[in-house]
């Protein structure tokens, strides 16, 4: 596309500033718009979503923009679940059996504020901080935008919009607002909301508990989960439901109750957070929600990207690395030839929005995974199987987990069929007896039986999938 | 529950009559309120859904409030579906190997008509045209009307508010926009629309082609569909693609394009349409979509029933079918001893909805089915397979679609989960040659030999699902 055109960009947030970066990258007339005041200057946390999983499709984006090296700072190494049982025991359970493959602990906000200084220091880019966007003329490729500081609205066109502008996007709600076009949307709740709490770190600014892993209380119908931060703490997050279950978020009124839950269910967890129930008080309670559209674009003048597009929970750590991921294939069809942005919007939909519908069911069903069966002892079987295996013949096995999480070069969607196809086939013959684990499981010939037998029954479920699909698409 | 208590229901079309009728039977003060006029006074179709397919579920809601015997006699029995390949042959493919089962094309005008008499004809039952809801405040039970005929707006409260007022509920837009909880929502549309056509009748009154089947000319990419009517006529649907496609809605702008379209496609069915330009240019093109959401009630206050909990596409001959089972359910609950609304609301939703979501999901896989599937040899050789094992065991089995259309003391999820396994397990085999079709298939011991084997690969199947979901649900 011919890069003296300008693109509006709406939202300065990851995807956003990311984006914004690209595309000035590409020479393209950049102007961004940004609701809240400049992050780099004033706090804006607010106890939410302080630190995020990274892993490589985000880390594939970066190296688009060429910031490996000035990320990989900010990375703190997990290179597991570390799983807390009721008596505060602990055993970690790996992300892989391949030493190369863990995710990262990042700051949200150090991160968004790297991609700023950079997208700014382009001279085609231009960031507008404290810009509310109110409303999307996508007919006439025009914004409204209300200014903090004057208080004045005005309008601003571009030859293209593309909004960044997350789960409550401005742009998408002008498409379902408008019904000029047939807009498919869903917005799905689960029963659970989220809460913020801190582990802070040592007096001597050491990590209260082991810094390389994310840490994991399941509790069946409720779990808590702590992300390291490179100034010695943690970010804790409660995840719970809202009204059912003897403790729930609307009757945990009282320090006392919030006290005796987190003794009863975390109690190792309640003893790194002294801080506890001021936190609990303070911070706000948030939904989980998932959000699927389509169409994402409107004619060649709109586009919808990142959470605007399909906002997920947060359970896969996938949130952040699907925005951009987003972005780099959007960056790919840049480089073929389209006529016009309507057909290369119209491409990068149809080959993304089934990557993206598969992360977020992915991520649902790791909610159930990360709350429950990380106890069970099926589960683990599989899971100590499939170390096994990754270890032994690392060049022939993938879990669902690694699929997703560290092999970017396969879409989300393909590492959904392919991974849910190895669990029910592990889980099955474990089931049927068909596997009885060893004593000793790194017995390289029983593992390369074993395996070749999961591989055939993979092969075989997917088939009959294929067969089956026929019928119901 | 008490039934001194005045329930309001917006909308009477065919959820609202029926439930206005069994509340009213109940001795419910009932109020219901209607945006059109009367249709037992105006033409109301203007081409759209003149009839619909009618069948075991309905049947029993009929039963329910005692209006099985005038029914009937609206009824058109269609025994199966009549395929019409492009030379214009014709093969009857039956919707069960039992004789009694059927399924009936009846008018939504009749039906709906006789359930506003049956209604209105109750002493605690009044009804309200040509007034539009326009506005619910759930929380305080209250209902804004805009009456027509003297253009005046007012509010009118209940005990309880029951919204069945359609896909478009305006009951459903006010949880939405009222943002006071946590409401989950979707709306998808196929890319398929659709436009009604009529074969009419002879000049003496007969039908111009088989009157007790549901016609179908499926094309993979589209299909054409007629379903019979008392007065000797077809109501005749094109399902077709918006813009994608050599023919679709929006290229099919002149008569001669309308023409060879269909002379190309549908032979021997334009030949049954002199009218056919004229019905193609004067009907409206509509959507075809499905709504879900959660949850249906806000409180004991107010609560959604029908198509405004739960629209779904016309494929399997089960919107209103649906609909009314609705209602069959609910009534059941009142028997129960529920405490107050609330709880009873919540029962019922929770009960409920999996089954609707199901229905939901069926309806859209047997679009594929319809427009494409019927017509592949191996879907076919299923079918004969199915109806044999029904004709020759008809206790021991039931297929997909006799399981979902006749089997009305079976839930809908019930019904797909078993349905979907026993496709899976037939299709596999016969890809799989484990099943060669003999030349003479009503061999008994050969059917008997064939089904125990279907039998066990089906309960192999859905014990393999289950193990695997309790991974992924």
């Amino acid at each position: 596309m011919n890069n003296s055109q300008t693109i509006q960009i709406i939202g300065a947030g990851l995807c956003g500033s990311l984006l914004a970066l690209r595309l000035g990258q590409r020479g393209f007339n950049v102007e961004v718009f940004e609701k809240r005041p400049d992050l780099r200057k004033v706090d804006l946390s607010a106890g939410r979503s302080i630190n995020l999983a990274f892993s490589n499709r985000g880390i594939k984006a970066m190296n688009l923009v060429g910031l490996q090296h000035k990320v990989k700072p900010l990375c703190i190494p997990m290179y597991g679940r570390m799983l807390h049982d009721l008596e505060g025991n602990t055993t970690l359970s790996p992300y892989s059996g391949r030493e190369n493959e863990y995710i990262n602990s990042i700051s949200r906000n150090d991160l968004n504020a790297l991609l700023l200084e950079e997208a700014e220091a382009l001279a085609n880019v231009t960031i507008h901080f404290n810009h509310k966007c109110t409303a999307v003329d996508f007919e006439n490729t025009s914004s409204t935008f209300y200014k903090y500081e004057n208080k004045t609205e005005y309008s601003r066109k571009a030859d293209v919009i593309i909004g960044t502008d997350g789960a409550g996007s401005v742009l998408r709600k002008s498409y379902y607002l408008g019904k000029k076009f047939l807009f498919s949307f869903s917005q799905d709740y689960l029963t659970h909301g989220y809460k913020e709490l801190t582990i802070l770190p040592k007096e001597n600014g050491d990590y209260k508990t082991f810094k390389n892993a994310l840490h994991i209380w399941g509790r069946d119908a409720f779990m808590l989960i702590a992300l390291p931060n490179l100034d010695g703490s943690f970010t804790v997050t409660l995840f719970l439901n809202y009204d059912d279950g003897e403790y729930n978020f609307n009757n945990l009124t009282s320090e006392n109750q919030v006290r005796a839950f987190f003794s009863t269910y975390f109690k190792d967890a309640l003893e790194l957070m002294p801080n506890l129930v001021e936190d609990f008080f303070k911070n706000p309670t948030s939904p989980l929600g998932t959000v699927k559209c389509s169409p994402w674009h409107y004619k060649g003048n709109t586009l919808l990207l990142g959470d605007a597009a399909h906002a997920i929970v947060p359970f896969y750590g996938q949130g952040m690395n699907a925005s951009f991921e987003d972005i780099t294939e959007f960056d790919a069809l840049l480089d073929k030839e389209y006529n016009n942005w309507e057909s290369l919007f119209k491409a990068f939909e149809s080959s993304r929005k089934k990557d993206t519908d598969a992360i977020a069911d992915l991520a649902i069903d790791n909610f159930h995974e990360m709350k429950g069966h990380v106890n069970q002892a099926i589960f683990r079987e599989k899971r100590n199987l499939e170390m096994a295996f990754e270890k032994t013949f690392p060049d022939l096995y993938a879990s669902k987990y690694a699929l997703v999480t560290f092999n970017e070069n396969i879409g989300y969607r393909q590492a959904m069929l392919r991974g849910r196809a190895q669990d029910k086939a592990i889980l099955n013959m474990l089931a049927d007896g068909d596997i009885t684990m060893p004593l000793n499981i790194t017995d390289r010939t029983w593992l390369e039986e074993t395996l070749k037998q999961v591989q055939i029954e993979t092969d075989n479920i997917l088939e009959e999938d294929r067969v089956a699909k026929n019928m119901h698409h």
